[in-house]
């Protein structure tokens, strides 16, 4: 069995934001040379997100305001922020994104469907922050 | 390391539905032959989901109002849909109920608790769209 | 490659709880020899999750409110219950939250960033459930 690792760093100029780390991927699993196996792509931080959907501006804005509903920014309504943080928004976002996708590698490649994209979602962005690739496989 | 790959088709008759496949993975590891590894199970689809819950009609029909209430289809609402799509509501639903699980494999069974079984959640059907049951292991 | 597999056993006092799972997975990496490869950990009842978030007590409580509004225990309101079940906002609560996390082992270690921590949530507690460790790698 073989294993890959490589780190992603990311420092978004919006507070929320989506990422397109496909390429990225690509390349660390060409760089692994792993042919069979499996591919986990996770956040590192417990305010963002890697997640697998469809790589559209519109999508993306709607994830957005459909977020800010279900979990408002709002500085006095979370507990969380009164240990002096204002991301306790981001760690809610971040479970109904998800924290990480796990993808099939066949025959060297990421065995993905038409449309799937991988994402770097940020939900407390303006610093770095990292992504773990990590492949497993011969 | 050995590794094992099956594709499973859909096509539901209704635009939300949910279908046990537990077994097909269960199938798809029997042809493997392999008995201490990983299944992954994925939807190909980014408007769909692949789930572990209970194989209760009722549930299914909570989950059917409760995510329409979170996420309406509403045409007009979502930016998305200005492409010519009238999907952003499935996009949405699928990260609530997510692509994929991974599942132990122990003994050439599925490791699984007393209740668990593995969903097909469409959220956007009435054509073909696959899943994708990719095992490692020995 | 190498497997291990633990499973951990909780009863929480609470209907709904979060319990810090961090050292238990430690100890079950410990114990495996494995060095390099993926963990799965994931909960065995589809009332519960296993996730990755803040191990911040206002946060918790955060959790428990914002998924009461999401998803209300209130008996009456979902057709589960006519099964005689009362839990069903259980089931839709841990679609939100998750039922598994996948983390890379490197060096012998979960491989983390600077805050993760694993957590088993109980959304029907007060009897005894699992959750399950799988370990694979060299």
């Amino acid at each position: 069995m073989r294993s890959h690792r490589k780190e992603l760093w990311f420092e978004t100029a919006e507070r929320v934001a989506f990422v397109n780390i496909t390429p990225d991927v690509d390349a660390a699993l060409a760089a692994s040379g792993i042919r069979e196996g499996l591919c986990l792509v996770n956040a590192m931080h417990i305010s963002a997100s890697v997640f697998i959907n469809d790589d559209e501006r519109g999508l993306h804005r709607d994830f957005t305001t459909w977020l800010e509903q279900l979990v408002p920014y709002d500085r006095s309504r979370w507990q969380h922020n009164r240990t002096g943080e204002d991301n306790a928004d981001s760690h809610l976002k971040r479970q109904i994104m998800g924290r990480e996708v796990v993808i099939a590698v066949t025959c060297g490649r990421l065995d993905f469907g038409p449309w799937e994209q991988v994402f770097y979602g940020e939900f407390d962005g303006r610093r770095r922050k990292r992504v773990l690739v990590k492949i497993i496989g011969e």
